[in-house]
């Protein structure tokens, strides 16, 4: 492949060009040589950033491609970021919702991308918020970032979202699963999913009755539960409307600003981190000699990360 | 609460005072100033680490539960750390589970502890082996590590165990869940729970099939296919036969030796991280104002990253 020439790229993929779009994310996610100067290139966006997060199987692929549709219907443009090894778009070929999603894929005001999860979600907490940025940049109007909202990593991925929308479904096991990993507070919009199945009712009610438990303040947000039916765009058209309800109130209430900054001091802290990983990394040999002494318990693990790491020595080069 | 004295901690720790063991552990979470004398104090212990992961709802906790009542009618003591927003350990009194577990808290030769999943999971990646180390060297037997297995940060903390352990259920959804998330390349054992349920052959098999297309050399262990009935005790003693097993091998062909290693490295890398982290938070007032310039565009992330960690100024105190 000859080499990224940012400008042209740039260019292109502000002309539509996909494949110029995927290199400007590669580029960008892999902090390559001339990430800076696409950042240059691509001034801050307006998109309306949306995390979607929930438990597998509540219908976040499903529920997802029916909102790019009702925003399609609107005229809007949508890019997806998964983030989700649940996902069809990560999950390779698993999933029959993939040939779901794929009805998408060639529309030219759809763009999907799968973000790679293998090994490092400290690389993924700096990649994707710098995706983001390019594709807001770049002119898209709406950004979901889908992450499957069970680890403690994936639901900081998507907390700091313009609007955070958690799904839910009934009959998942024993109460809501919201309650678990903090989702239910980190959540500006509820949807429950599969809406016409037994126990919806229920669900909806039981999450409601928590929502309403949780002390707010006058003029502060009281997240919403709409109940859906993904497979049959039912409650979808609501749905987007209380989505843009909440960005207007955000951007009203000054609280999209301070969840801009609290986004931007996570990427920072992420890309703190991405570089230390790559300087411990450099160190491969002396990290196996240490490592192998503190499993034979000749070394404690403290000191020995001290040794890797000493104070005289930076690890950022 | 008086500051703790190392020596009589560990002495008392010894003789099955379980406050002084669960203080000892909180003491080397944090970190604390003693947490190195700690680690002087109780040498390397010999304890069968089994790291045990599966999606929310195939019953880890029933399946837990089932193998503590074994291993202790065979004589062995157990530890529990459980690192699970999902599980009844960890989820506070969410579910009916937690009743089944406290059948155990009273018996001197078990030992429950949950992690606090709030917020980092870098912290967690370096506290779990910290925890896991102490409870060994005081003599424990086996130390179960329990993960929800969807995240990659929670699949990470048992991916290092010396034996790991996966769980799966019939019906969970469509194909073998073990196949998202990279669970079937990590299992050293895997167990069908709720085996009496309709799928629950058909399950297996898949299991069995995709174990089977993996590419093994000469002596390399082949991760056995257990089918279990948690609730009823069904399958559970088998499934301790094959963990042990598994142990076995591992110890004859050196594999739990380079484990060992590669979980030491892991610690290290988690504890030079979370320095990092503490560093970052110290300069809290230094990241909202880069983060604010960044959110308001006038500034890159990257650059931003360069800013607060500056080559010249090392993190490490």
């Amino acid at each position: 492949m000859r080499t990224l020439d940012p400008t042209e790229a740039v260019a292109r993929a502000r002309a539509g060009d996909r494949l110029a779009l995927s290199r400007l994310i590669s580029a960008v996610e892999e902090r390559s040589a001339v990430a800076e100067e696409i950042g240059r290139l691509v001034p801050p966006g307006r998109a309306h950033v949306i995390g979607i997060t929930g438990a597998p199987g509540v219908g976040k692929s499903t529920t997802t491609a029916a909102l790019i549709e009702e925003w399609r219907s609107r005229g809007r443009t949508v890019a997806v970021v998964a983030v989700d090894p649940s996902s069809p778009f990560t999950g390779g070929a698993l999933l029959g919702d993939r040939v779901r999603m794929e009805v998408h894929s060639t529309d030219p005001g759809v763009y999907i991308r799968s973000m790679a999860a293998r090994g490092q979600l400290g690389g993924l907490a700096a990649a994707t918020p710098a995706a983001v940025g390019l594709l807001s940049g770049l002119g898209f109007d709406i950004i979901v970032v889908e992450t499957v909202g069970v680890g403690q990593s994936e639901v900081d991925i998507v907390r700091y979202a313009d609007t955070v929308l958690i799904l839910q479904a009934p009959g998942m096991g024993d109460r809501i699963q919201a309650t678990k990993a903090g989702l239910l507070e980190i959540g500006d919009v509820f949807a429950v999913n599969k809406s016409d199945r037994p126990g919806a009712n229920l669900t909806k009610r039981e999450l409601g009755a928590m929502i309403a438990a949780k002390p707010l303040t006058a003029g502060q947000w009281r997240p919403p539960v709409v109940p859906v039916v993904a497979t049959q765009g039912e409650g979808v058209a609501d749905l987007v409307d209380l989505l843009d309800a909440h960005q207007d109130w955000a951007a009203n209430s000054g609280s999209a600003r301070i969840r801009r900054t609290e986004r931007a001091a996570a990427e920072i802290t992420a890309l703190v981190l991405e570089v230390v990983q790559r300087g411990i990394r450099d160190r491969e040999a002396e990290l196996s000699a240490l490592a192998a002494r503190v499993a034979e318990g000749s070394l404690g693990a403290s000191e020995a990360a001290r040794l890797l790491l000493p104070a005289d020595r930076p690890v950022v080069p």
